[in-house]
């Protein structure tokens, strides 16, 4: 089941002279929940070095729409993004890819919205350029800045997956954290180990014990791992005897 | 020159299967500023094709420091996040990269961090997961959430690089936008030229050139697309006598 919004978005790639970016750019949208991959002349497709590189996501190729041309492939569009890797079209507004997945997650809510990738070598063509309405750029090592085609769609989805999920982590089970009570009684159970070990001063063991209180604060402990460490504290005050383990 | 945050950075790829992602690894951090690279125990290294893969960054690859155990990989570390595609360790405190992100960037501040990935095929360990303080997601599609290694670093590179830069675009040269009372200008040329060739109504021609005026507005004229603009308002009131061209 995909998100609606994701539904109205696809990916177009123009001209893409290796088809195992074409597998890689497919698995990499089916990692963030994409699936409408376009193809505009792709050099080779289909082709085998697409399917072994896609891997799970051999289905995005099979449903892969293949067209002659960019303008064909924008059908029904409401809103084109392109993506550069530098600024060289003074006329397009640029933003970073962050802005630009905040701007199409809008605008898909109700009406299809594209990217569109140029070759590997040089990106889009002016031509290209123009069927869009907004560029977008991943802001890269100025000293290096070519990223792979499929590692530029992976930032771009990822960026299109925390703009529409909010950066929510797809976790099922909740730990169970101890709670306020739960706290207190172990705290309670250390000071009273810790007095009788000799290591706080049962006249005045406040300073030290607030100390460690602070140390397990940080670190948000869970009900089982309470009773673990007041197992802790209670063989300390009556070691087990040894017996054979 | 790197930045010295990036500096204070390492990434550490444990029992890669594949030189390649190791080359594709490489370059996905130069791209995104990062250069130290570790290796503990990679199945094959130094490898062609990991060379091959890592184009403009074999640099990394050059000064890749390869150690037969993680801890060694870590040594001087202050704060070591572990990455995880799925929930599976329950002690850990679990974020999704962008948190990881900035918290790691306070950290290298100051100390080295280190980011851990690792096999392609099963992840981090349990023993490598205890040398972690904290796992870092990627939040994905639960029905496939496989992404490549290299572009997982991918990812996780990328929102370093946004942390510490926030993401800002390294573009050069600044557009010159029209100033106010360059539109202005251009708003009473319109407003004339419309007027004259019986678009607006001379005595009421507000209700349209309002509207007129918030297309425009809404595409933040540079100085020179306003001299453009005028050129064909010119013409349009005057046209030129056809010459042969």
């Amino acid at each position: 089941m995909s998100h609606p919004i994701f539904d109205n978005i696809r990916i177009v790639l123009c001209q893409t002279s290796h088809p195992g970016n074409i597998g890689s750019t497919a698995r990499a949208m089916k990692t963030m929940g994409l699936q409408h991959l376009y193809l505009v002349k792709p050099d080779k497709f289909p082709d085998k070095q697409a399917t072994a590189l896609a891997t799970g996501a051999a289905d995005l190729l099979d449903n892969a729409i293949v067209k002659e041309s960019l303008s064909e492939a924008l059908t029904g569009c409401a809103f084109v993004i392109g993506m550069s890797a530098r600024k060289r079209y003074l006329s397009h507004e640029l933003v970073n890819v962050r802005d630009a997945a905040m701007q199409a997650r809008k605008i898909a809510a109700f009406q299809p919205v594209a990217f569109v990738f140029g070759t590997e070598m040089s990106g889009l063509t002016n031509a290209e350029l123009d069927c869009c309405q907004l560029l977008a750029m991943i802001p890269a090592n100025p000293e290096y800045s070519s990223l792979n085609l499929a590692a530029a769609v992976q930032v771009m989805c990822y960026e299109l997956r925390m703009a529409v999920l909010e950066g929510k982590l797809n976790v099922p089970e909740a730990l169970e954290l101890a709670t306020n009570d739960d706290l207190e009684r172990f705290y309670s159970h250390l000071e009273e180990t810790l007095i009788k070990i000799g290591y706080l001063n049962p006249y005045a063991p406040k300073k030290l014990s607030e100390r460690l209180r602070r140390i397990y604060a940080r670190a948000r402990l869970e009900k089982e791992e309470v009773n673990l460490l007041r197992g802790v504290l209670t063989l300390t005050q009556e070691p087990r005897k040894h017996t054979k383990y």
